[in-house]
């Protein structure tokens, strides 16, 4: 006999006035004399199940006084709308069945440390706050990929195994890979979506990247994922415009379903809703004089010279200034990868750009339009020291039929923090992996 | 100015009567006289341009006759609507833009090697079949990620670098994690879904998983995809159940969106009309009778004692039998992962099943309710000569709140291979990774 659920607690509308079994976890649990509330969670949702001593029978109350954080049981009762209810339903109780007991569960109510409940990373993930973020993440990644599909890209997957390194050789994660050598854990799959460009016009492809940085900001993890999308005969200008569409269109959703989510994490939404396009445009020169004409407002954010890429700080009082995500374009070509197509009218900078996010989250996209020319290609592998041999099938792409194209990448995880208001990046995803963390 | 088109081919419908701009590369071109017809691919689908000396410059038929296989260029013309054209509607061409020329492209209509397209991997997806397979491909991910999202399940993102083996140690690859000693590429997600499926009660992943086989068969790349769903309070039945409904979903809206690719690969669609719930099921014991009863009707697929695994061959015997997939319940338990749950009426062997696809193109899921009891459990991890330090943690998800639960993992090659008609898996991913194979 299965044992699944008649009803969760997300659709409990819908049975109001029925009797339905739900299953769950106990989230916490109350007793007042003849009456036991105990809040269950079934993932979808929390609800509260009023046990009266009157209403059942001594072994389920009995069960119900049992009943400790974390237990697993199925409820039987009558679902009860009640207005003062968090959902606006409880569950009057007839029934309770213990499934699986829970004794002195590590994660209480009170305050741990980081680092014990990232040691508890598989427990934590049920508690409230994970919960919601990690619900929000899932939208944020449904949205992203649905969004682009009604737009007519196509999925490319690209390989997290490679011969060679993209963007170069530092920070890569390698493997033996049987009698070809090493093999190297892709840090981007942008190279090859370029050759699914050529083939579908508008592409993307989402997955896990790497980067072996031995760097511990609240900013990085070793194993994240990106979503990359490339588009055919776009320019600088059209990558822009695609991405504050993208990142708007995955906002708006996850305020449009999310919103209970983001209550439980005391989300300002009104910053928000701020985010439609255009957004504010900048570059690197103005953010370089910006830097400077705000000295001494973040820390860490000294005035650079002319030629320097950001740091962490110097994205912080950028993006201070504006209400929603800013582009800064058109970065010196030196701080960036080699595949950038040059400014005509300004050959040393790139058109590129990277978009900000409000409110100190930092950079959640890079993007650029990419070099077309065969010949200025293959110039740029050599000046950055990589192996034209290993570059022989990139090139092919500029020599059959290149068009000039765009794309960028976004960090799921970055986008997941500053929507979620998450301060450290690690929350934002199911098990991270960082400097020293693998385990759980 | 942006070099977008104003209009692509797969929605050109909208635009009968219309002057539009498309933008792509030259698929084919034939030459009559004063007649030059351009058969012009832009990702989205392929369209006749019918360039008439008289209707256009001298400048721009003179670009037509020297447009070759795979140029790219913007065609700009009106757009008419023509009952002999595959698509419905060819373009009448009034002017034609050179954007990059392509000189020998490599891969001609005549027939190639596939080792040489291998190698040409980059262009080879290009082609019309490979584009179709691939364009599938997508549809099939994305028809299982929201069909599993319109099911309540929530995505769990698992992590590819693992500290230990989830399901032994052989066939991994390795990876130096900086202080932490090795850490290996996941072969599956499935133990830590479990942990979701505990926050969230019915999660899945989606991802690449890696196997370092040194396997040459068309069954086995060494990196390849897939989906691995995970349900709380769910038994073996309810399982067999979802995976039933999940892959005829699937296969349904292939069917519904991707017929013009299925035309492409000529592939038979009356046996994919088939596949609706529910599917046959067998045991493992009927499947070993099975065998004995058709030896000598499929090469290799010899009478096996029980207690042995079956290989492709026998796989495809059985499923010859049958005009949809079918289930194949009840393995012996010695042949399968440490963590299914046993019959309780049989114990030597597993509440699992594996699905075979029709017209011998394998098993395309694997999948079992899973061991809740922590007793046994750690029992199995110790039978199996695993550490017990390295499963604390899976180990607590049987320690607090336990629940029967069950999952499976679908290969999307596997899947994409059957429903394309494809015999080698190495053509359903862009850039497959095999034994002998890393590039491009
Ligand atoms: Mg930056
Ligand atoms: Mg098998």
């Amino acid at each position: 006999m299965s044992l699944l659920p008649t009803a969760t607690v997300a659709t409990i509308a819908r049975h109001a006035g029925q009797r339905v079994t739900l299953a769950g976890w106990v989230y916490h649990k109350t007793e007042k004399g003849k009456l036991i509330f105990i809040l269950l969670r079934d993932g979808s949702g929390t609800i509260q199940c009023v046990t009266f001593k009157k209403n059942v029978s001594e072994a389920t109350f009995a069960t119900a006084q049992a009943l400790t954080q974390e237990s697993s049981c199925r409820i039987t009762g009558s679902v009860r709308a009640d207005e003062r209810a968090p959902g606006g339903y409880e569950l009057d109780v007839e029934e309770i069945e213990l499934i699986g007991p829970s004794h002195d569960y590590p994660i209480t109510p009170k305050e741990h440390g980081v680092e014990f409940l990232m040691e508890h990373r598989h427990l934590w993930v049920r508690s409230s706050k994970q919960h919601a973020i990690l619900r929000i993440r899932a939208e944020v990644i449904a949205a992203a990929q649905e969004w682009l599909n009604e737009q007519g890209f196509v999925r490319f997957d690209t390989p997290i195994l490679t011969a060679t390194a993209a963007e170069g050789t530092t920070n890569l994660f390698a493997t033996d890979y049987f009698d070809l050598g090493k093999a190297y854990l892709a840090q981007t799959g942008q190279l090859y979506v370029e050759a699914g460009m050529m083939a579908f016009g508008r592409v993307y492809c989402f997955g896990p990247t790497f980067r072996a940085e031995k760097s511990k900001t609240r900013r990085h993890l070793t194993e994240f994922w990106m979503i990359e999308p490339e588009v055919a005969f776009a320019d600088h200008e059209d990558n822009m415009r695609l991405q504050e569409q993208f990142v708007s269109a995955i906002v708006a959703r996850v305020l449009d379903r999310r919103r209970e989510d983001l209550k439980v994490l005391e989300r300002d939404t009104t910053v928000l809703e701020q985010v439609v396009p255009p957004f504010p445009r900048i570059t690197y020169d103005q953010a370089i004089e910006l830097i400077a004409s705000h000295q001494g407002e973040v820390e860490g954010a000294d005035p650079l010279p002319w030629g320097e890429d950001f740091g962490a700080p110097h994205e912080t009082l950028i993006a201070s200034k504006f209400d929603r995500p800013v582009f800064v374009e058109r970065f010196p070509s030196a701080v960036k990868a080699f595949y950038m197509q040059p400014d005509p009218n300004r050959p040393e900078v790139a058109l590129c750009a990277d978009l900000l996010a409000p409110e100190g989250y930092g950079e959640i996209i890079g993007g650029s339009q990419r070099i077309h020319d065969p010949v200025l290609l293959e110039q740029r592998i050599r000046e950055h020291g990589l192996r034209i041999e290993d570059y022989e099938w990139y090139l092919d792409l500029r020599r059959y039929g290149t068009v000039p194209h765009s794309g960028f990448g976004m960090g799921i995880e970055r986008v997941v923090a500053w929507i979620t208001g998450t301060r450290h990046i690690r929350e934002t995803i199911p098990f991270p992996r960082q400097l020293y963390r693998i385990y759980p």
